[in-house]
């Protein structure tokens, strides 16, 4: 792929800021000369963690959740912010214990996602969690969350869900489900073939 | 899966309006008595549409634009905001044709995502596109948009690639995916079994 310029950014002003968000109004030159004025969410604080528990019969924990802005219960998977100075691996560990009433023993950061990168500056950090065991830490939820489990092999089916709506759920769902079949696929092909039987 | 009352909402009051965004602060009960003040982004408008154009050698076409809220170009599907009265399939193609410039034959509409539901009423409609034609209508694009082509069999590659970070742009690859491998799948058991041959 070319090297794109990047477009000069001229002036950043804050629109509103509140207790959660801060909007921001962005002057830019594009590299062909267009000037444009966009707006944009900032990422406040130190972004997000998504939390992947697989149980060891290979089982997704999902927690159901009351959404504000879109009104209803959603099911989707352990996530929160990560609060400052805490490794992403902390904090994963901390919203599971939150969130669905297990530790892991396995915890793995898989990528980073953004959520509409055009307008927001948002990041969401992506972390499958195994070898699980039931350990409970007080969050700041409302009301205790109902966890679901779901099988990994039916993913399909959850994904077009109408209850289990949110893209980055979906999207780290089908991350944990190709970085482990690769790795099982890497582990058969490491094991040695087996001897032929003569008789 | 229990039934869960939702909460009241006792009050919502605008925070901030902007030309793109709106914040309101939400006063919830919910049903153990809790009662909490959350903030959320309201989806201003009629949403948003994500096409996942496939070409008939099955190929996605993905674009490669600059995105502000990160400050970089992504490399993603064509996408755009739903204009009043505007089908959704209509929106598609007409996404489609000004970011990517191809039309489509074909336009399936596969289901609605929602992106951080807890602080947004955002709303994307994803709509597999197919049967494609070069077309092109002009859109308020600050620049052309580099066009790129990626196998689908390779999507477990493109969805770990650093360049292609966006929750949605994922999340629906891989709803395409398994919807055309369903597809696929029921065509083939709907075709008759071979006849024996008999010499």
């Amino acid at each position: 792929m070319p090297i794109q310029h990047l477009p000069k950014i001229r002036a950043v002003r804050s629109l509103a800021t509140t207790r959660f968000f801060q909007i921001e109004a962005v002057d830019l030159t594009f590299s062909n000369g267009t000037e444009v004025e966009f707006e944009r969410l900032t990422g406040k604080g130190q972004g997000a963690v998504l939390v992947v528990p697989i149980t060891a019969d290979g089982q997704i924990v999902l927690i159901r959740e009351y959404a504000c802005g879109t009104e209803r219960y959603e099911l989707g998977l352990p996530k929160g912010r990560i609060e400052l100075d805490e490794p992403i691996l902390v904090a994963a560990n901390r919203e599971l214990m939150e969130e669905a009433g297990f530790g892991a023993e396995n915890l793995i950061f898989l990528r980073e996602l953004t959520s509409a990168p055009a307008y927001s500056g948002q990041r969401t950090q992506v972390v499958l969690a195994m070898g699980l065991y039931p350990a409970r830490l007080q969050g700041d939820e409302p009301e205790p969350l109902e966890v679901v489990f779901w099988p990994l092999v039916d993913l399909d089916q959850l994904a077009v869900d109408e209850r289990c709506s949110e893209a980055r759920s979906i999207a780290a769902l089908y991350l944990v489900r190709a970085y482990l079949a690769e790795q099982l696929s890497e582990h058969a092909q490491g094991l040695p073939d087996a001897e032929p039987i003569h008789e």
